[in-house]
């Protein structure tokens, strides 16, 4: 939803219809949230379309801001520019069982993977939300993977929800975030979505559209090393190459360096950029498909809006999420909580005309 | 235990004294193999030293030639140039497993992982054995992974075990191949072995020390597409940096290319290689710390050593690999089984003086 | 100098003696400025160390952060990790000259390259300054860049200078600017020095400190299309490898991102790190040798280092730049000219305790 | 004219009309020879059509085989994908001069580039030819550049001509190769052709289509480090993305391995590759353009063509060429001159059914 019903505003693009990764016809997110004792952990699904995957898949890129991260998959896409199954983000110590969950919501999908066919690229992305989950207990089982895939919808809450559920962001409480830019070329609109999960960063370095809150904020928190990580997913249905995929999904640090995230040593900072349109089907019929992409000149556009849709998502995450206890009975507050009178007493985030 | 017994050489370099990656000191493998009607399949784990390898990592690096692959891990070890967890060797499907129970495997050694320090890297790589092996039915369990780990060290048998037992070779059996080089820097002998899981190749291409040996053995084999992959393990004792370590992996590469490989669309060709020296503690003592490092003139021995190790265990995996009848009764067999006179008939392959 | 002497702070390290990027010890810094009517450019060399690089190498590495931009001789510094000549800065269509020059600058040094040793890589790095000079005139000679090459020292100007003398910052004057941090690891102090030319930006995107400078200040001028191009020179006296310093130069990017910048299609981000330790010599003595290395752990300070001294060597570009009249007439006003009472008057700047 | 002539042949596929790079319609190479005494060198260009480049690009990709180079371009092909300019070869230290002739060609062509448009990107290759030429005399003048790119047609020289004048390969005489594989997908005809500049290898190593010749022939030569280097220009009428040109690229690594080259730590082996259909116009009329791309499926007959064609090209470098004596008296004979019975004589040469 963005953070838009805050009052916020992030760059001069409009968003779209619900500021959701879902505002891009097709795209499906599901969750499944585990929360009960030092159990907070959970799984949120990306579906880039309703259908098979795998028979109809879509090009996508990925790009590495910061490799301290574990995420599946890269190799393919990077390789052959294509995503063939839903992503799934969950948390570090559970790619594995996320892995083989996606592989046999596949397989049952596709009698013909691994018999007359070739295999599958599972692609899971994660964070380490071992603050606030036990994440040795590996507490994600497959049918809770399968839970968030079959769960997946337009309307998804954002916060501690899903893969978000341990996840903390500036020290406070952070997890899925999302938002979406409206973009229109020769006439015709398209819609760039983003949705993030997020665990990074020192309070100090926060910046709230570019105010220094975080600088406020820290003098209550006990500084705290900067390990986390970010994913970053961002949907379109722009004609857009592998190539120009990349180069989108590259735009995803300048919305975290807006957010005055500074891409620590131990953080897994990773971008996924997918287009709807120009789907590439398994078996193809002709040699040769034709397709469309748009003008290199035209990108600029679509830079602006993936850097202020990820910096948004970022802080809708934030914004969303709510306080969580958990592991050892640590709790971690929201910003919110944290601060309540953050929207209306910091003067930089008083609406700007 | 490479080719040389069957009276073939690969370069000018000597081997090492079993001709196994393992004469690389503290270099372990271990092997689980499943062999039971439409199972065959199985895993193959490289530890690099039999220490604690989260807490005392070595400097590792990958490349990938072709990825049309699955292997896991990459992109951390891109980033941070470390090896934290045994490499583990299996079938495409069962690479979740493989890692969550890799990632068990470390967290009982080591407590602190989740709690009190950070997560971990599981490095998996695979190659899809569906041809023998019924891989949709997913037949690797966690316990498998743990029996190749806790079964390893420095003999290690070749051919159709391990991760290998399913897989084919230029349409003839292949699997696991091993072969080690000798190196002499400044009188300091030092050793470079090598480990493939091979599972690429049209006979028609195949070379067996340049000789078309493929060509001639295609007349009897019906065409099959070349979708095949090869995983390339190079270890070595040598000082070598991060940055060297994936220039020496790209030799993996010439290796290949030597025995006729042609890197096709669908192959999943990647090649590690790590390091035993130059050990990198998980809690440093001091801020700086240092290292030793060979210099970059000096590669091009390295590099020759890496490349005709690749080629000679490419050749061994499919010359120590026996017939094997698997998947809807089907049997791929082995290179001898298939030309019993190989060795005897082929002119170009009597010793080269 | 940084931008200190107009009380601005940029995170919370300190900057070295004189701020600029030759408080890294052996650092140098030369200029040769072209401006007369159309013809406003120039060139900026940067010297690793006063000796002779070809045979005293340093480690290095460069990231492109967007690669609109035709830097030479990276190629060779991603595959060796070593930097053995000066880096050149220039304008776009003089990279060739520039190359040229500084290859007859080192043939001179070095009477063995070409001839009994191998030759050399030259590293040229250029923005386009077509806006204020005439590009197409090619007015840059061999002399020049070797005047700028034989003029290096410790002190040198910001701002309109060398080859940032026709270059444009948010739509207002950039050029070159300075910046440095001292840090501190077991009692040992190191430094890390920044060098940028600035040729990016829109005015509606620029941030000073993270205040919105730039959507007030836009409103002046007329919307221009970004662009530009940004070089960013980064030197440090910390024990790096190659590994490390491409993940210091990643840092840069975010430094752009701090100021505003949003990475257009058309901008030419480039990030250069080099360490002055640990040189490596041309012609070895021993197979191996001994070096230092930085525990990963500890980078988190100085990737904070390379994004604050970015962000400051930006602003400090515009911040030292005079306005300047150049091809056709056209006149690009400097950040000062233009908004008179910017320190005085925008409240987020004024210093924070 | 590849090799063909000789009675060698490589791999299944057909070649082109004339086996050269210049059977893709439009694109046409040039070449000036500089031979007197000490000076042994020269330029080739090819050019992927014969109209305005700049206005009409087309799809590029640059692959690093082994970065001990120094082209430049690469960084804007990488992030484009697109070629604007011919590309020129020529000896290492006259890169920076065929640089700048480039430009002022491109200049000559487009009045807008650098004054209403904006900058352009030359790309420019090399090989050290030191060993027969008086390098670092930089011999080669702009005008020099100019010939080769005027001089450029469908029917060229190979062997010691242009670039390839003073290169050496496999101890031998090397210098410019070509030749080019036919192919049909849904019942129409493509080309894809190959040029190479060779000038890299021991002898010990090299193989004449799986042949050692090397072996045989490095008995009557005197042991030479391997410090070369080899340029692979492939192009295609096949309608490829960027993406798929890369691919493509990195199958002239296969093509080097299959002629016994290693790779040395000293080799700058670099391959680009482009296609002459879907060009890209400078001013694009839409915002969205249609364009044809190849199914993913078929490149393996792609990298297969690639591959042989490279091999091809790197034979009949060899054997195009004549004995050359330069730089100091120094003669390095060719192949035919050095082992004239060699296809007669060598049994494995002998036409292969």
């Amino acid at each position: 939803m963005g953070a838009e019903r805050f009052g916020l505003s992030f760059g001069e693009i409009p968003s779209g219809e619900t500021n959701r990764i879902t505002d891009v016809p097709g795209v499906l997110v599901g969750h499944k949230t585990l929360c009960s004792g030092d159990i907070q952990t959970g799984v949120t699904a990306v579906l880039p379309h309703g259908g098979n995957l795998f028979r109809e898949k879509v090009p996508a890129a990925v790009h590495v801001i910061n490799g301290f991260g574990k995420t599946v998959g890269s190799i393919q896409m990077e390789e052959l520019g294509t995503l063939e199954t839903p992503i799934v983000l969950t948390n570090t110590l559970s790619v594995g069982t996320a892995s083989t969950a996606l592989i046999r919501y596949m397989l049952n999908q596709c009698p013909e993977i691994g018999d007359t066919s070739v295999t599958l690229n599972p692609v899971v992305c994660e964070c380490n939300d071992m603050r606030l989950n036990d994440i040795r207990g590996l507490h994600i089982g497959e049918p809770d993977v399968l839970d968030a895939l079959h769960s997946a919808g337009k309307v998804f809450a954002e916060g501690a929800v899903g893969a978000g559920r341990g996840m903390c962001c500036f020290q406070l409480k952070g997890g899925i975030g999302s938002a979406s830019r409206r973009l229109v070329f020769d006439g015709i609109p398209y819609t760039l979505g983003c949705l993030v999960l997020t665990n990074f960063g020192a309070m100090k370095d926060f910046l709230l559209c570019g105010a220094p809150v975080g600088s406020f904020l820290a003098k209550n928190l006990s500084p705290q090393e900067d390990k986390g990580s970010c994913i970053v997913v961002l949907a379109t249905d722009l004609p857009l190459s592998t190539r120009q995929l990349k180069r989108i999904a590259r735009r995803a640090g300048v919305g975290i360096s807006r957010t005055g995230g500074l891409c620590s040593n131990g953080s897994g900072e990773i971008a996924l950029a997918f287009s709807t349109t120009n789907r590439i089907p398994h078996e193809p019929g002709a040699a040769v498909r034709t397709c469309s992409v748009l003008a290199e000149e035209k990108l600029d556009e679509v830079f602006r809006a993936a850097a202020f849709a990820t910096e948004e998502s970022i802080v809708s995450s934030m914004l969303h999420a709510e306080t969580v206890t958990g592991r050892g009975g640590v709790t971690v507050k929201s910003l919110l909580d944290e601060y309540p009178g953050l929207l209306r007493e910091f003067p930089q985030l008083a609406p700007q005309s």
